[in-house]
C-alpha cells in the first residue's frame, strides 16, 4: 500500500537569486507508516528565510538540500494512519516534513499542537520563528526597562514577537519594514514606538540619520536579522554596552552581497568603542529551552497580549513563487502555505 | 616654588599616518605637589596603539586628547617630592602622567610599583597590555584545554601575554608577527606552536589557506588586536561556538581602512553560522579586576614562567618616533622610552 503524494525538490542551486527553475514539483507515492511512524497530511507549510541557506552547498550550520532532494522545512497536518502509540488519526501535528502535501515520519519528530490555539500558530508565533525572537532577545538581547531596541522586518514573525517582547518589558521599541503600510501596522498592530519605512532612506548614511532621530538616546539591543543597509546604519548608533543577537542577514541571503564593498573596518571599531556584544545564534542550538517559550508565551498569544500576522498562499505548486516573494519582502507577516 | 620640565603636546590632529608635524616638544614648569599630591621624576614613558585614537576627534570610548594638551600615556617614575600620606621620597609610582619627564599628580591616582619586579614591568606585562590580555582571554576567550588560539602581534605585550596564558591552559596557540624574526621569538621565547609571518601573505585569502593549515582542528578562540587581512583570514576559520574578545583594530587605525572595500557580509554571516560570541571590551572597565590579575600574574613573572620583551627609546624626545614606529609594527616587544 502507499499514498499518492506531490513535493517540491532542489532542481538547481541558484546562481545568484532564486529562480522558478531552481524548483521541480514531483508525484511520488509514499509508504505506509512503519512501527513508530504516523502518515502526515499536510494542511500548511511554513516558508522561512533560513531555507535559502539550505539551498547553497556553502558551510553553513545544516547540511545544504542535495540536488533533487525534497526542500527542507517545517509543517503542520492531520495524522491520517498511525503506527506509533500516543498518536491517532485525527491529530494535529507538526515538523520537519519538507515541502509536500503528504509525509511519513517517525512520531519521536513530531509534537502535537497544543490547545487552544489554532493549528498554524506552531509554524510563526509559537514555533520556530516567535522562539528564535524570544530566544534572542531575552538571553542574548538582555533587555531591560527604558532601553531601546530596534529590530527589522517588524511585521514578520520574528521581528513582531521582539518588538512585543520588549514593550511587554518596558522598551522602547523601534521598528523597521519595507513600506508605509508596514510600518503603519507594526505601530498599529504589534505597538512599536516608531517604524522607519527603509525603502524611504537610500543609502546606510540616510539610515543612520533616521535611527538617530527615531531613537534619541541611542539603541541598546539591535536584534540583527536583515544585514545590509540597516546595520550599517544600526552600529553607529549603538550605545556602550550594548547588546546584537544575530540570528540572520537576509540582505545578505540572495545573491547580492558577496562581492560588495561594505565597511567591516566600521563594524569592527564600533564593537570596540561600544563594547558590544554580538552573538550569532541558531535556534537549533536551544530546543531545551521550547518548554520554557512555550510555557511563557502561548500564554500571551492565547490571551491576545501577543498579536500575530499571518501571509497565506494556496497550494503546494505555489510556494516557490510565495517563498521567492518573501526574500523580496513581499510577504506581510508570517509566509505559510495553506495546502488541500 | 617649581620645577623645570618637558613635555609632548598635540600638536595638530593627523590626517591620515601620523606625522613628526603633530607632536610638539615644550619646555615648563611644574608647580609644588598641593596637599594630597606628589611630583615624580618620570623614568619611562609607556607607548600603547589605543594613543592613536586619542589624536582623533572622533567618538571613541575615551575623550580625545586637545589640541595643545599633553599627549595621554602612563608611565613609572620615582616621586622626588611628597605631599601626600604613605608617600615618600624615592617610592617608585606609576600612573597616567601622560608624555612627560616630570608631573605633579595626586597619589589617589598612582599605585606602587610591585616588590620583585623590575619597575618598567608595570608598563607592560603587569600593566595595562598585559592586564588586557589576561582579562580578554580568561573573562571573554573563556579558553579550555585542546583548543586552538590565534592572536596576532605574538611578540607584542597583549600578544605575548594572550599567548603564553593559552600554552599554560593547554591550548594551542598559533601568533601572528610581522617578519621571521619576531616569528622566531614568538616561538622560542614564547612558546607558540607556531607563528605566521603575515607579511608572507599578500591578501585576506592567502592569509585564510596559511591559518588553515597551520590550525588543523580550526581556531576556537581568537583574540582581535590588530583587525585587517588577519581578521578576514581568521573568519572562515572559526569554529562552531568560537569567541572572539576584541581588544584593537590596529590595522584600521592610522588612516587606512575608512574607505576600504572589506567584507562585512562574509564577517557576520560567520558570526551567525559559526554562533560566534564577538564582545567589545576596554580594560579601564575592569579596573576592579586589577588586583585578580596581579595575584595570578604577578608569580608567574616573578618565577619566570611568563616572559617579556620590551624595546626601548631613550629620551623624550624620541617618543613620536618610536610611536610612529610602533603603529607600523616596528617594535618587537612592549614599547617603552627610558627619561633621563
Amino acid at each position: 500500500m502507499s499514498t499518492a503524494a506531490k513535493r517540491i525538490v532542489l532542481a538547481s542551486r541558484p546562481k545568484g537569486a532564486v529562480t522558478p527553475e531552481n524548483f521541480r514539483l514531483e508525484n511520488h507515492d509514499v509508504p505506509d507508516p512503519r512501527e513508530g511512524e504516523v502518515l502526515i497530511r499536510v494542511t500548511a507549510m511554513s516558508l522561512d528565510p533560513y531555507m535559502r541557506g539550505r539551498m547553497d552547498d556553502a558551510k553553513s550550520y545544516a547540511k545544504p538540500v542535495e540536488v533533487d532532494q525534497v526542500m527542507e522545512g517545517g509543517a503542520v497536518g492531520e495524522v491520517i494512519a498511525s503506527n506509533a502509540d500516543g498518536f491517532a488519526e485525527g491529530d494535529m501535528v507538526f515538523g520537519m516534513t519538507g515541502w509536500c502535501d503528504h509525509a511519513v515520519m517517525p512520531a519521536k519528530e513530531l509534537r502535537k499542537v497544543p490547545d487552544g490555539v489554532p493549528a498554524t500558530a506552531v509554524l510563526g508565533v509559537l514555533g520556530m520563528p516567535g522562539f528564535t525572537g524570544w530566544y534572542g532577545l531575552t538571553h542574548i538581547g538582555k533587555p531591560k526597562a527604558g532601553e531601546t531596541l530596534v529590530v527589522a522586518a517588524a511585521t514578520g514573525p520574528v521581528g513582531s514577537m521582539v518588538g512585543q517582547l520588549a514593550k511587554h518589558k518596558g522598551l522602547r521599541a523601534v521598528g523597521i519594514a519595507g513600506g508605509a503600510e508596514k510600518c503603519a501596522h507594526a505601530k498599529e498592530v504589534f505597538g512599536f514606538d516608531e517604524c522607519l519605512d527603509h525603502r524611504a532612506y537610500g543609502d546606510a548614511r540616510e539610515m543612520r540619520k533616521a535611527l538617530g532621530e527615531a531613537c534619541p538616546d541611542g539603541i541598546d539591543v539591535y536584534f540583527e536579522n536583515v544585514g545590509g543597509k540597516v546595520l550599517e546604519g544600526v552600529l553607529p548608533n549603538m550605545n556602550t554596552f550594548g547588546r546584537m543577537p544575530v540570528c540572520g542577514v537576509i540582505a545578505w541571503y540572495d545573491g547580492a552581497g558577496a562581492d560588495e564593498a561594505n565597511k567591516l573596518p566600521a563594524a569592527w571599531r564600533s564593537i570596540l568603542v561600544n563594547r558590544l556584544a554580538v552573538q550569532g545564534f541558531i535556534i537549533m542550538d536551544h530546543w531545551d529551552l521550547l518548554n520554557d517559550f512555550l510555557s511563557v508565551v502561548a500564554p500571551l498569544v492565547a490571551n491576545g497580549t501577543i498579536k500575530y500576522t499571518e501571509d497565506v498562499a494556496e497550494g503546494l505548486e505555489n510556494a516557490p513563487e510565495a517563498f521567492m516573494s518573501m526574500l523580496k519582502g513581499g510577504n506581510f507577516g508570517k509566509q505559510i502555505v495553506k495546502i488541500a
